[in-house]
């Protein structure tokens, strides 16, 4: 199976930088196999014209949590202890296990339809997540969230986990990692223990940590230490990292980050939403950390597009250091692609030959992207991410003209509605 | 000619308080005719079925300059002196009148297109930004923008300014302010005539105030007063006046504003990309100055996309103060709708009886929008702009299934571009 894309703009990164072009992708079967030089016996079975077509790499939303995408905009303005104590966990404890799996769904339609390919999701609900995964042709990188108290092994959420990576044998484009959910969730003990696994398992670590001031305060009174510290001293950081957040870190917990490559997720929008504030993102680039970009959950976000999120994290930091050369656009492209690729240890989020044919085309021609003096910028500073026309994700086309081929949209918004309803919350 | 709207989600200023519910709307000539009840010998010549729609005010922009939108993603991060004077001053001199019109035009499609239904505009071109709203459709209030020095009457630019009001008289949708540029650019004098003529005509005055720390700094050196102190002492504040940014303003600023009933414009984008920081918005409404919400041009934003503007105006005063509750998702709808109205003294802005028909219909039933939790919230928390379904503008529809009835959107583009290859920027 082979698809031309032929004489687009196309992102590509060169002399370590992203650089548009115009090029033809050469994909074959889940792989780019060619850039502007055919490979040997390629059969051209789809082509796609690139004219007033930009091509990127499918955009990687580092830390989400797709099954609440349901939640949006159900508890918003509210202070956080009214936000998650009195709505969203009361809401959380009531949804079974197929609630989640459509409120998965929902997420990454909205994810494919504005350029994202892969996601990074810590979850509650056994199997759901990756049956929704296994349908939209995504590609995901899942944990069951845990928390716990002491060194348990036969903890039921951490053998809900190991069971769910079966899952994982039914498709290439599924992985996992092991989700402690935070510091403030998991003893000393049972974060070690998760480590243990996961050094065993060959798996990395998908965690919260300093996300507010609240549990940075809190961890420094119970424990002495900093939610880094804490993570530290339980032996996380010893498997590959991916720490969700980390707005509330000292110049010393940078240092530990970077000194144990430990990966940064930063959720702009949900760090805003929440009133936490705005992650150090200057200080961990220069600091030479991997950041990369997430929407976080629907519940505190309350949307699932990159596109946005990339917008907000180009701006944001220009506002609060008072200066327009902080986090450049060419900076932002990297922590919503490479980055996160680089961070879950997937071959994606670039355009070079043998890596997944996970990409985004988006039109060139509408009133946003107009006119094309530079698209890496207009990423960040003008698209609203319904530029999307057409993406592919292991080589598979999964949405074309906007139309999505593997998800029947209506019928996930009358099982949406549904739920709300029977929830009576619509 | 009469429209009806029928069992839509629509928002309504109820008790003080914008809610959504179901409900008819009947629209006749340029007007809201009426709400749930069909007025007598009502003509149903176009009806818009509401199932899955929802009905608001249409966005008034309050601030930008539209002839600029050719210049978006031209000159990212880069400091503030290279962006103007090195990067968009010298495209700038290069303008045409007719580039001015189609760049105009351009900005005006992105903003139908995301919902905006009136806009003001600080401008440099003689009749173009009104030839391009006569043909659009849009409601506009339109100002040349004034630099000068001396308290005198024949200034070409002022000349020019009064000669374009006669534009006037072919739209009841066009009206004019007096737009001096800024206190950095305008002597004290000449921002007194401005004031005059503007009392005179019975016109209110569109100007830019304490947008940089280095407009406030150099204004302190040389003035020994504020840029809002500098206005004031000018007597600007005798007339209706809207100022853009206040982003560099003391608490002695703020009660001035307040004190002169003076409309202030937020915007979000540019006040970031450029490294101006964050309007105290916050204090602003604390202190209760009328504060509305603007994209400014396109050359500092770099889109038109008022949706987009709302969700970065609702977050970044979240993030800066550290609280959930600090600007909330209602406070952003008004200042997106009535408060921008109010400031240009235009009945629109919200759906009352009698009220200008300027309606925007977004789709609930996008990703995006569902589930309809919340429809105020979805719109700064979770919408994108591609939402927008249908236009309607003074009673006429400008857009319909996201078709645009009074553009020709591939002449536009087919023009913007000749014009950036003539320029050499292509």
């Amino acid at each position: 199976m082979g698809i031309v894309i032929r004489d687009a703009y196309v992102v590509l990164p060169l002399d370590g930088k992203d650089q548009a072009g115009i090029h033809t992708l050469y994909v074959e079967d889940d792989a780019i196999a060619g850039i502007d030089q055919k490979p040997e016996g390629f059969s051209e079975d789809t082509v796609i014209d690139g004219k007033d077509r930009l091509v990127i790499p499918g955009l990687v939303n580092a830390h989400t949590h797709t099954y609440m995408s349901m939640m949006r905009n159900l508890a918003d303005d509210l202070s956080f202890t009214d936000w998650l104590f009195n709505t969203v966990n009361p809401i959380e404890d009531r949804l079974s296990g197929e609630d989640a799996y459509w409120g998965s769904l929902l997420g990454q339609i909205e994810m494919i339809r504005s350029g994202t390919t892969t996601f990074n999701d810590q979850q509650m609900h056994i199997h759901q997540t990756t049956k929704a995964v296994m349908e939209s042709g995504m590609r995901a990188v899942i944990c069951r969230g845990l928390v716990g108290d002491g060194y348990d092994r036969s903890d039921r959420r951490l053998q809900e986990a190991l069971e769910e990576m079966k899952d994982g044998e039914r498709s290439s484009r599924l992985s996992f990692f092991i989700g402690p959910h935070a510091p403030y969730t998991c003893s000393l003990d049972y974060l070690r223990m998760c480590a243990d696994v996961a050094e065993e398992l060959g798996l990395g670590i998908h965690i919260h940590l300093a996300e507010s001031r609240v549990e940075l305060e809190n961890m420094k009174k119970e424990s002495g230490c900093s939610p880094i510290e804490y993570a530290q001293k339980a032996g996380v950081f010893r498997v590959r990292t991916i720490a969700a957040h980390c707005v509330q870190v000292s110049d010393s917990d940078i240092r530990i980050l970077k000194e144990n490559k430990v990966s940064v997720v930063t959720n702009p929008a949900s760090n805003m939403k929440l009133g936490n504030g705005f992650a150090p993102v200057p200080e961990l680039l220069s600091a030479g950390v991997n950041v990369c970009l997430g929407t976080d959950g629907a519940a505190s976000n309350n949307a699932q597009n990159m596109i946005r999120e990339m917008g907000l994290l180009a701006l944001i930091h220009k506002g609060s250091h008072q200066s327009s050369q902080c986090v450049s656009a060419a900076e932002t492209f990297r922590m919503a692609t490479l980055n996160g690729a680089e961070a879950l240890g997937l071959p994606t989020g670039s355009i070079e030959i043998g890596k997944k044919a996970d990409l985004s085309i988006l039109r060139l021609n509408t009133a946003s992207m107009m006119p094309n003096n530079n698209p890496i910028s207009a990423l960040c500073y003008s698209a609203d991410g319904s530029e999307v026309d057409t993406v592919i994700i292991d080589g598979k086309i999964v949405m074309r003209g906007r139309e999505l081929l593997t998800i029947d949209e209506e019928r996930v918004y009358y099982e949406i509605r549904s739920m709300l309803r029977r929830l009576g919350l619509l």
